[in-house]
């Protein structure tokens, strides 16, 4: 249905491996540099010569690594992005994830069409998936009771608590979700969760065996921890500076796990199809 | 927990009925006016005479009926709306529904504190749960198959779109969202449905049994409707202008039901604990 | 893939009359007889002179009907269901549901291969659908409050009675199920219901909006009945006698429905789909 | 509610312990023996001198460990189980998991009220659940991909498959079920799963990323094997001698995971409070 397109990876972990694998058997042509992780399908470049042909150029997520290079943690190769942008040709369509300052501007000094995937609002719904699974996947292997018949707390009721509620219900937890605002709390009545006002917590947080965390503020200072009953497990999945005093949580004995980027670590295919879905969505978009 | 308040609840439906009850199981001292609905509980005033003491008055949903008058359909009384407000004291919390201008206007004049309920975002989630039951109940009556196994598509993935999918889905229903946006069509990939283009339905709306809309716009149109098998029932939820060419769908033999208000209509007793719910709410952000 | 086969379709109602067009649709040969309903596709045979041709024969649901006639309620012709038998041929396979003695008898006497699909467990479990969901309409019609939050009680968890609690789960009720066996109700806690010995009940059916029994006992008598809540509906699912005390429903004021054949009533094209699905079963055993 | 029994957990692993502890949050008095597992509560008792006394023995799961000792791995005690039920007095009440022919008749000699808590069909449905809930996990870890729209086979529709089945659905999954029985493909249709033949599997296998086996028949024989897409992911739960050609997978690369006993390992205390449950019933049977 889509036409074939001429398409290069360039840097990246399993995620871009796994992208490039992908719009292979799409049916694009698929150059990768930088990238060693690809198995047969896309062709490894044995420089960036040819890359100023390409429809469209994707970097890392995130594109930069250390000290300007490219994020290429799978290759020897680890040139500054200017490098990179330099091969390129005025008016090509890159696209990149979590793009600074710094990157912006230098793709626009070089005239490139730079599109971010990582702000693409598709893009963070559909991570949220792997996200919730994976914060499921640590609830298992660490507690000693099943997420069935569990009681568990879900702070926060945006994308991630949305789809972690969801499934946690479905496999018989018995889901309270806190938070600010009415809408949200309406949101989790509607769904058929326990909604609690995320102010008036305190006090009840000893009925737990699980209290996962999605919002980025400090919603588990050390009094509350200290309010939860022993055995409790708390998971973080805020970006930093997190949502839990870890520092408190180690004072006090209390299991709290913060887990990072969970996309790419548990679902590293996944993460490459979202990624590739992003992308598709923006070449429709700009007419590549 | 709640302390017991003044409360008068006038003019209105059975939902009015029904919240006078629920207040008044609470706790709370109700007088009714214009509504001859409720059963033991509240108690009936004979006039407006005492009501500038409530601690708040509450007003239908929508407040006004025709001519300016006050909306009491299961009342005597039809007293301009003006008269209500007169019997008010400044400063008194009004919660009121679908307030218009003219009511804006004349509640500002006299100096009462007047909330619009039917504008919270927490209110209108609510209600979509009773919405999204009322067409299902709907679709029920006027198959000739389950919705169990049915091919159902949904247009539109705002509030009600998101509650309604969720239930048809797990009814049995193989469920397709169609909308707009990439993020909503990732939305409803992410709880597990077909998701589709809405710009790209031409050619395949021949393949449901059931097509429920409730974006508030002309999306089925004549072409589309045409386009559908025979015995396809289509339900329209989104309020006027609808969504749906009811006057093609005629012509061309679509059944095709327009659905509106359904919170009251099949659900009375849970759209007026709706409504209180978002009064306590309205309660707690003023300091009543 | 099957090949195609020709099918005499005898007598029954509207899900006779969809089984046929099914099987039209399939690709075989479908002639019928006193079943008038069906639309373009089968042909309507003027006798049974050419039924001895087909590789199977289909009866109706009950294939008997008042005074030893056919079933045959959308045709003119109720002959005597011996005349039906007497135009087939010794050995020929025909397929009938619920089948008395006397039918049994007669079909020995004449040679035919009878088979009863209502006595077929795939049916039973495919029917209990339908059923399930003529349930929920049933409550959603006559109940005040949606499904959604409302307190349910299911009475026994065989097969109707898991679906059933399957469903209104999913649609946000709080459920819970007695049953007698400890087995059923460790079933019940796996799917996450709440779980109640049906013995001692007493006392605590005053916490349920619904109650939908499936027992095939008298479950609720008249002292269960007055512990109900005022407005409490009670569906009763279960085949003669029943599990309510009507009578004395109707003396206490008790909301109660006998709701019996569901699946024909609210999903006829369903129930001939079911049908068809194991009709095909039947020939695959007996190899039609 | 239940008023307070004496008893005695002897031998065991963490469940046991677990089990102690339960049934002293329930208020009975209760002493452990070669079980040194537990925490504050029950009471370690220094010998078996007062276990006569008891209203119920509780033994492990199984009973019996090598050479016919006791199974107490958490202990330094392993003594001869002959030498723990002389101990007992005639008449007691004897709880034990997997009881073999020589428990049964040592109990049998010394007129004890021995039941095997471990043939119950409430604790066979109820484990049903960690078990389900650990096949999760290990497909979580083990899989690139989300269970989120990955394609899934489990094979048979039993207690576990349908439990398993029920949890991989909710998690996004597109499950498919293979069975024998007409009846449990009905089953698996009316929850809404995709229903395969398991006789006519062949040649369809390519299309799944998981295939999880609960039929203790070997139905992956190296042949359909074979069949499985490259990146397959087999998980059998399937007790001795399992279901699956392990030497195969290993000759062709497949891999597959033999998983056993996991509600021990992956819930100890919810297996720990499924065995109370159990003893609970089994009390209540027995008039303990």
């Amino acid at each position: 249905m889509r036409h074939e397109r001429n398409v290069w990876v360039v840097g990246g972990d399993m995620r871009q491996a796994k992208l490039a694998e992908l719009l292979f058997d799409d049916g694009h042509t698929v150059h990768t540099w930088a990238l060693e992780g690809t198995e047969e399908g896309p062709v490894r470049a044995p420089d960036l010569g040819e890359a100023a042909l390409a429809d469209c150029v994707i970097l890392p997520l995130p594109a930069a690594g250390e000290g300007g290079r490219l994020n290429a943690p799978l290759s020897q190769e680890r040139p500054p992005l200017t490098q990179v942008l330099d091969a390129l040709r005025p008016g090509q369509v890159v696209c990149a994830g979590k793009v600074g300052r710094e990157l912006l501007d230098q793709a626009k000094e070089r005239g490139l069409r730079l599109v971010d995937y990582f702000t693409r609002e598709e893009l963070a719904v559909a991570n949220a998936v792997p996200t919730a699974e994976g914060a499921i996947q640590i609830a298992m292997e660490e507690l000693p009771v099943t997420i069935h018949g569990a009681r568990v707390l879900v702070l926060g009721f945006g994308r991630l608590g949305k789809l972690l509620a969801h499934r946690l219900n479905a496999l018989g937890a018995r889901v309270s979700v806190a938070a600010r605002k009415w809408a949200d709390l309406a949101w989790a009545e509607a769904y058929g969760y326990g909604a609690e006002q995320i102010e008036r917590l305190d006090g009840y947080l000893c009925g737990y065996d699980l209290v996962v965390n999605t919002v980025p503020v400090r919603v588990l200072d050390a009094e509350r921890l200290a309010d939860l009953r022993p055995g409790c497990l708390v998971i973080d999945l805020a970006s930093k500076p997190g949502g839990v005093d870890f520092e408190a949580a180690v004072r006090q004995g209390v299991r709290a796990i913060w887990a990072l980027s969970l996309p790419g670590k548990v679902a590293p295919v996944t993460s490459g199809k979202i990624i590739r879905d992003t992308i598709y969505n923006i070449w429709n978009e700009l007419g590549v």
